[in-house]
């Protein structure tokens, strides 16, 4: 019944939120990268992690400010994290090629992404390396929504189209509410 | 039209996949959580990281056998994902009280749980603390899938309801597949 497949199929864990990552160098440059290896990994204080392969940009912009943004796409905005995550920094201006525009954030130096449904200010306090990548342990300092879309128990799904990532070119999108018994 | 709501309001990073992770102490005795806050952290090797608050029994037993298997539950599993994920194993027998059933592993000695979408066999390599939890960084020794659930691009959307967490007892499920343009 169960078949065993190769132990680095990571796809596995996927369908997962798909996220923006905005970093910034020290001269001020932007680039913005697509992730989905991010995650909460405490509560108080409200601590996130990302993934970042050690080659990128992102990593190198990242190592030098400390910072970054994650911005929350939806559905809409599918192709533009498909093409942010299939190119690099380093051969183009991601913003440009995106038509991609900043809202400044409120604690750090490094902007949202305007459009999205939500961005969170984040600044390192960590990091361990992890094969060929590097896993930033960060600190949430402000947390940004779409007021329409956020209730007190999170995004409304009925309004709020969060992207989450598949494999390769495909993407989906919460269904509806399910609720557990008490 | 962003509105600030408290950096602590991690829900903003849901929904997002719901496991059910089994652990064993020393004397073979297991345990079951629901946990949400896990990801792949690398590719090659595959490594994974969770975070488990240091006062639950899955801390304690997953510090002494360094193992540990994700489960992934599908919807019709809703209601033992909120009970596993809302009772103390130092108070209640989980395995019992949920009617869950253990299949083998192949490579650790820790089992999967029976009847879910399927499952990963887990080694701890590396761990951090992170605010009142640990962080625990961990190889995909094994993958275990429902065979007519996945396909060579990961799980059919049309086919596997992968459970999704979204807050208290609220979650969802992934809907169709979307593509992005080349």
């Amino acid at each position: 019944m169960y078949k065993s497949i190769s132990p680095s199929n990571y796809h596995v864990l996927h369908p997962r939120p798909v996220y923006l990552i905005v970093s910034r160098n020290k001269s001020s440059s932007l680039n913005v990268m697509a992730a989905s290896w991010v995650s909460p990994v405490s509560d108080e204080p409200f601590l996130i992690t990302v993934s970042i392969w050690r080659g990128s940009l992102t990593h190198q912009y990242i190592s030098e400010t400390r910072e970054f943004t994650i911005n929350i796409p939806s559905e809409k905005h599918v192709d533009i994290v498909y093409k942010a995550g299939t190119t690099s920094g380093r051969e183009v201006d991601k913003f440009k090629l995106l038509g991609l525009k900043t809202v400044k954030s409120s604690v750090i130096e490094t902007p949202g992404l305007d459009g999205m449904l939500g961005f969170l200010e984040c600044t390192v306090v960590n990091q361990v390396e992890v094969g060929e990548s590097t896993l930033f342990i960060a600190e949430v300092k402000a947390v940004h929504v779409l007021e329409e879309l956020y209730t007190r128990y999170g995004w409304d799904l009925n309004k709020a189209k969060i992207l989450l990532h598949h494999s390769g070119r495909g993407f989906t999108t919460p269904s509806k509410l399910i609720l557990a018994l008490k």
